[in-house]
């Protein structure tokens, strides 16, 4: 588990490439600079990057007085990333340039009831496919596919162990999507793929320490610490909605009573409106996407059940954020996913409130609390960056690509 | 805050030193075995730990046909270190020599009442000199006193920034603790001192990621994440005790309602046991030492209040350490301090129970519950370990010591 030089140099590349991607064109002396690193360690990184056709060449720059500097950019045509992201009311998937510009976007919505894993990957592959024929791009040029699933997930073995909301145990995912699609395959959580959207493009970049709760049907909180992901011995760190708010609380899919996730996901939002008002006209009982958008334009109304509603949540939301502030001291706290994003700057105005009265003086001053800025689906994001990292763990390896092949699968055309 | 190849070198120092400690004496080549470093490293990090005379050459040993090895061991007149523990109810001082093994010990109680900084000064100089006179060893000769004071503490400046127990606000208490003690001072906090005796010395060996829970008067979570303590961008990260378990419930001194701490820090732990026999024997109301000792003996004799007394706070503690789990996926969770000693395997046997109930079935299968395995106080043993981290700090810099004089303090002798 320990650090070793390994890992700084895959977090060195990472963090050359995020630099590049960052402020394309740009020389070796600039990424020195920005990134700390010395002239001689960028040199090598970037040939690792040439080499592997993720940037390239485009000219020199004059430095004054001295010889002109090469400059490189992201490879625009170097290949393709794809980043799906599974949830339990819709299916996403973005198909991206190395400069993780989205050049293509499918959605599918999964109606409830379709939860069983064949109906799940079903809509996967048929989004999947979907980008690849709107981007027209060859297959063999995407260099990997992200997926991001809801719940704990084994990555080595691509099993989603356990999805609370969908009853899934032990669903063996990677295997049922590789029937389907022979790319690269990239299985994690929406969690750590959030995260990793923060950390490479979002309001994570250059910060040590950073917390991403994930507001959606279920919640969560990815962690960035010591600048990198935190995964946790199993992989399945991060899991914030299942911590306990309320002891003897509401009664939780989990199995456990009070957890966070009770009150703040999306259903809980729900409970927290009837428990308000029975009756009332923002509720859509089968539809948390209707309920959670009726709540945001209420707000924005000034309707005061809606702004009630969102003042309760925030109340939970704020003693629940305040106890990560307390327990990891981060940099900052990112509210993403949908019901974040659908909520907005109204319901971030009113947990900052409420965590000012629940957090220590000392972390909390050290923190600030803010709405994800990535403009696109940062889970789909996310999951692209885990394939475009696995990409670049590559290097110096003969065959990056699985070799599987199987009968009427999107593949790499030759 | 990313990690770089001076923390690497840093902590493969410690990694050296540490194996050198368990298993003196000992070859370069068994370091390089036991640690994965190479030989080359493992001669260097020798070097120098050998300039600071920590170690010393101490013979060879044949190796089956090659030249002999040279030996290494700690070196036991090499230096001292001191670790102080300062508590609500105690100060604990205790001496080392580089191996880690006690030479003096001092205690001083801390009466109710005796909260200004200067009373828990006095306390702390008399203990620190009364272990010097003890050991009879020269001033000159220890490196470093590490200071644990409970609460927030900025290390960098020396100030206890807050300490909830006592009402201390922005105390300057390096600064008090300077003119009486000469000595090179190394103030943090007992969650990270107890964090750290694990992590060197304790069940947190060798492991990636593990959480030592403190219970004591107050209670709280030192962090070892990827291998090395969690700090947070304030130092102040692990104050699981100032987290929500109860929402609305137990007034906590922070300000707070609901905390951990209220219900699972010594006081807490005194009000289950009222709120349950309001007039039992066991509680001595204004001796938090006396009932937890009272409950133990309780627990041994099967005392029906006492048995339910416990079972209700591994109730309490079982929830919040299933969050711990949920939130870390640790290796191993290590029950420290002197509540958790006093009340042991007893208490420990009901958490793992309550924690079973409520954790996640991925992180839990994942996770040992354990005693801190460390015969010593922990909080004293990690102080001085911060000592001995800084006095390895010092390679290379030209003088590790505060060259503040002031009368009347306990001073090298020359």
């Amino acid at each position: 588990m320990k650090r070793t030089s390994r890992d700084i140099r895959t977090a060195n590349r990472y963090e050359v490439l995020r630099q590049i991607i960052a402020a394309s064109p740009t020389s070796r002396q600039e990424l020195a600079a920005a990134t700390g690193l010395s002239l001689a360690t960028v040199a090598t990184l970037v040939g690792e990057l040439l080499d592997l056709r993720m940037i390239t060449e485009v000219g020199f720059e004059d430095s004054a007085g001295g010889r002109p500097r090469g400059l490189v950019a992201v490879n625009g045509s170097g290949g393709a990333l794809i980043g799906v992201d599974i949830a339990e009311t819709y299916v996403h998937v973005e198909l991206f340039d190395l400069a993780l510009n989205v050049l293509a976007r499918a959605d599918e919505d999964v109606r409830p009831g379709e939860s069983l894993p064949e109906q799940v990957v079903a809509h996967v592959a048929a989004a999947v496919g979907s980008v690849v024929a709107q981007a027209g791009i060859e297959g063999a040029r995407v260099l990997g596919v992200g997926v991001s699933v809801p719940g704990q997930v084994d990555r080595a073995t691509g099993i989603s162990e356990y999805a609370p909301n969908w009853d899934w145990h032990n669903v063996p995912l990677l295997d049922l999507l590789t029937e389907h699609i022979a790319y690269p395959l990239y299985l994690d959580n929406p969690l750590r793929a959030s995260a990793v959207a923060e950390l490479w493009f979002g309001a994570a970049r250059g910060r040590g320490n950073a917390v991403v709760v994930n507001l959606g049907t279920g919640v969560g909180a990815g962690l960035v610490l010591g600048g990198g992901l935190h995964r946790g011995v199993s992989n399945s760190a991060g899991e914030w909605g299942h911590t306990t708010l309320v002891l003897d609380g509401r009664l939780c899919h989990c199995g456990n009573h009070g957890c966070v996730e009770t009150y703040v996901g999306a259903p809980g939002i729900m409970l927290n409106l009837r428990e308000l008002s029975p009756g009332s006209t923002l509720l859509h009982p089968e539809d948390q996407t209707a309920t959670i958008d009726a709540l945001a334009r209420g707000v924005a109304a000034r309707d005061p059940v809606a702004v009630k509603v969102v003042r309760d949540t925030a109340r939970y939301l704020g003693a629940g954020i305040a106890d990560l502030i307390n327990l990891f001291n981060p940099e900052v706290v990112v509210l993403s996913s949908w019901v974040a994003a659908t909520l907005g700057e109204p319901l971030v105005a009113e947990v900052r409130e409420a965590v000012a009265r629940h957090a220590l003086p000392r972390p909390l001053a050290a923190t600030e609390i803010v709405l994800s800025p990535i403009p696109t689906d940062p889970v789909c994001l996310g999951a692209a960056t885990f394939a475009l990292e696995g990409a670049l763990q590559t290097v110096g390896q003969r065959s990056p690509r699985r070799t599987v092949r199987a009968k009427g699968r999107i593949a790499p055309s030759t």
